[in-house]
């Protein structure tokens, strides 16, 4: 997939996210990725429930991949910090 | 599937709910349902992804599911809100 296609959640309002998806969407995207991880991960499916019955009810969700990604500590001394993502395909 | 495979995420610490799944798993269950709603979201997949990176290698994510679910209002006069859902179906 190519990654011009993602749509990465960060803290933005729901709707921002929502629009971005549509916007790819209606340029012809077949498959749209949202990504997101930690706090993020819930406010992901928040936007993909609303593209599909909101706005694309053609829209389907084809696959949702989980994993972990780590994050180098931000102070010296400390372990690497564990975090849990999530990816979510959508096809029309 | 029996409901008493069934994880409902809440609150609580995440390995409080690591350790649900684990027995479950111990006590020979072959599939246990991990659900949570709203903000609990990002919590059910850390839950995931902590049973099966150190406790239980041999689980597989075998079904990620993920809809809306309608509450009733707390106060007259406003609409019913929407809430994301998540179930995640672990087998071993």
């Amino acid at each position: 997939m190519s990654e011009s296609n993602s749509v990465l959640i960060g803290r933005k309002p729901v709707m921002n996210y929502v629009l971005a998806c549509i916007t790819f969407f209606h340029g012809g995207a077949k498959e749209v990725s949202v990504k997101a991880r930690g706090r993020a991960i819930t406010r992901a499916i928040d936007v993909v429930e609303v593209v599909r019955r909101r706005f694309l009810p053609d829209v389907k969700v084809t696959k949702i991949g989980i994993g972990t990604d780590q994050i180098s500590p931000r102070e010296e001394g400390s372990g690497p910090t564990n975090v849990s993502t999530i990816e979510i395909t959508l096809e029309r």
